[in-house]
Order: structure tokens, then C-alpha cells, then sequence
């Protein structure tokens, strides 16, 4: 039976001064490194192991995974880091805290990106501090200028049918480290959710998320490993 | 011109105790870790920039350059594991250090082993506390019972010219992260030493190697970047 954990990258700085984050690098805190080690140590104790592990582009994710398997004894496994499994893109709200979104485009309309599957937030200005455009990681890669989720996902799940199905069709235990919008796309896809009720689907940072998987790769359980007895 | 830095992973915690480690897990120790981020620092301080790294399957290495990439702000880059990089193979002598190996095989005997080429130190046990026949990490690995400095670099070049030679001839910078003997059979082979002298080449852990190549991949230029002006 097919096997996937997928894991929210540790708490970085900016979750917790509540801004959006997207493709910004924002760094773990110390609770984050923490939470991405405790991940690792419950995932062994509980008997959990991998063959390959898949990660964003983005430090704050791949540094989790990078805890997680130091934990686990495992740094040795096979890391693929693909930016199609980086957070959504949050365009002009980028850097924004909740109440300087809330000042600067009024509440109703923060209400309105947050609750809307398809609406993407304005587009990043081209001179943003915040911009990727001139880091080496993303070269030749058309990075957007902002997404909704229904974006996100739209590039996350080909990556995933691309990439990591013919692994989890050979047998491998995959393990995948990301974000909270591109782990949405994952297990909207997988769980077969609803594009209004994946809004509400609250991923936690650090907590594996097991799904056991039909043969066809449609979970058939899907559990928080601090939850499995 | 290629270029290519060469690391030996930071102080482990066999190396400070003098034990021999070969293919033995031992870990890092806080200097070690602090090597590798100190290396890490140094390189981006220089200037220097990586598109692709190679280190062994074994822990010590992977988290130095696990440590270095995160202070270089360069975790997004692809990173291979191969164990034909990792460190020679001390057979018998995994787990001794130099006064037990004296007691136990005599000083004349440890002396021939310390300075012969091509003189395998005994085989280790098959049930040795530190056998690695076991580890899932060498599955479909034929592991080797002992080797000389000539049987490590026997199984390091033929990886270097097949995985990373191609890769230097497209024009990748390229950091191989890896150990004393591995990096040594490097250094003979690009530097073009002789059996005898490659004995007295002794690689402090955590000092980047710089190489200048010239386009046959023989070294124009060999400076620790501590001593690069």
C-alpha cells in the first residue's frame, strides 16, 4: 500500500508576526527548528521510515527536512527540491501583517482573498523588496506576479503527477516537506475536497500527515501522526 | 576555467577521540558544526557560488554541507549522495583508536598500515558492533571488508569521472563535501601526486580546497580559500 507524509515546514519568523510570506525566504525560528526536529523523532518512533523526500525550493522547507531527517537518521536519503512545491505566491500582500493589509485594501477586500478559491491578491510590484525575480534560484522559471490557490494548485499537482506518482506507483515511501497553500493543492487532490471547503483546511506547521493510499492513489486514511494510536 | 572546492566534513566525535571511523556513522561535534558553517560563511564572504554538490552517504559530511549551504544562503541547491565519495573503508580498525590499534596489532604493524598505499588493514568481523551490512542505506552495495588508500580511490575517480567530470565539462561550479581519504584520492588525481607522497597530504576538516582547472581538468591552481588573498 502506497505511503505519504506530507509535512508544513516549522514555524518561520514572518508566521509569526503574521505576514504573508509566499516565495519570500523567510528564515525558521528557533520554535521552528524544533518542531522540524520533534517531527523527525516521532515519524522513527513510530516506526515510520522513506525513500525519497521531496521539498520546495524555499530554506524554511528544505531546512525542515533537513531537521526532520537528522532525527530520523536519515540525511542520507535522496532530497529532489522543485520550486512547483513552493508556497502560493502572495503578490502585492507579500511582506504585509494582517492589519497592515487590512489598512491599506480595507477589510471586506482581505475577506475576499482570503475566502476566494480563484481570486489571486494584486499583483507584486516589479521594484518590490520582496521580489525573486533577480535571485539564481528561479532562473528560467516564469515566476508569477501573484496566485490564488486555484494557481498554486495549477502547478503544484502537475508537478506531483509528474514527479512523485511514478515513485509512489514503484513502491516508494515518499516523504514530502512544503508549504501550506502547496500542501493544499496535495490534499485537496488526494482527499477529493471541495474548492470552498479546502479554504478551511488548516494545515499545522511540523505535523506529519500520513496518508495511506489506494493502489489508484486516493487516500484511504488520512491522519496527523500525533493523532495515530 | 572549471572550478570546483573540495571540503572535508568538520571535527567529528571520532576524530576527537582518535578512533578510526571509515564507514562508522560518527557524528559531528559542536566544532564540527561550527567548521562547516564557518566554511560556509567564508565562501560566501569570498565570493564564491555553487550550482551543484556531491557528498557521500555518510552523516558527517551530508550536515557539513547541510550547515555550509545555510550559512551561504544556498539550501535550494541540488545536492547529490553517492557513498562512492564516502571515507576509506578501516576494516578491523573501525572503532580502535591509535593506542588500542598498537596494543592490539603492534606499532610496526599499525606504522606499515599508516604508510603503505596499497596495504588493506585487516577485514573487519561480519558481526562487528560496527558492520554496516545491515544499514538500508548500502542496500545493493557490495561493502567492502577493508580497504587501502589505492581500493578507495579505485571506487571514488570512476564515480568522479562518470557523475562529476561531465558536470565540471558543462560548466557547473561544483563543491564535492566528503572525507580525509575520499577528498585525498581527488587531490592525488587533479593535483598529480605520487603514491608515496599522497600518504603526507593530510585535509583539515571544514577548509574549502579551491581548485582552478583548466579545461583538461588538471589543476591550474590548489589554495585553501583561508589562505587566498
Amino acid at each position: 500500500m502506497p505511503s505519504l507524509v506530507l509535512i508544513r515546514h516549522g514555524q518561520s519568523a514572518w508566521n509569526l508576526e503574521n505576514r504573508f510570506t509566499g516565495w519570500w525566504d523567510a528564515a525558521l525560528t528557533d520554535k521552528g527548528r524544533a518542531e522540524a526536529a520533534a517531527a523527525g523523532k516521532l515519524l522513527a518512533e513510530k516506526g515510520f521510515d522513506f525513500d525519497l523526500v521531496f521539498t520546495s525550493v524555499q530554506s524554511r522547507a528544505i531546512l525542515t527536512a533537513n531537521l526532520a531527517l537528522e532525527a530520523m537518521d536519515r540525511l542520507w536519503l535522496p532530497m529532489v527540491k522543485d520550486w512547483r512545491l513552493n508556497e502560493r505566491h502572495y503578490g502585492g500582500l507579500t511582506g504585509l501583517n494582517k492589519a497592515e493589509t487590512a489598512a491599506k485594501h480595507g477589510e471586506e477586500q482581505v475577506l475576499l482573498w482570503r475566502r476566494s478559491f480563484d481570486v489571486p491578491p494584486p499583483p507584486m510590484a516589479a521594484d518590490s523588496e520582496f521580489s525573486m525575480t533577480r535571485d539564481r534560484r528561479y532562473t528560467g522559471v516564469h515566476i508569477p506576479a501573484s496566485e490564488s490557490l486555484k494557481d498554486t494548485i495549477a502547478r503544484v499537482l502537475p508537478y506531483f503527477q509528474a514527479a512523485i506518482v511514478p515513485e509512489l506507483e514503484a513502491g516508494k515511501r515518499i516523504c514530502i516537506v512544503a508549504h501550506g497553500n502547496s500542501l493544499r493543492a496535495l490534499v485537496k487532490h488526494l482527499s477529493g475536497i471541495s474548492d470552498a471547503d479546502i479554504l478551511h483546511e488548516e494545515i499545522p506547521t511540523g505535523q506529519p500527515l500520513v496518508y495511506e493510499l489506494a493502489d489508484d492513489l486516493r487516500a484511504v486514511r488520512r491522519d496527523y501522526l500525533r493523532d495515530m494510536t
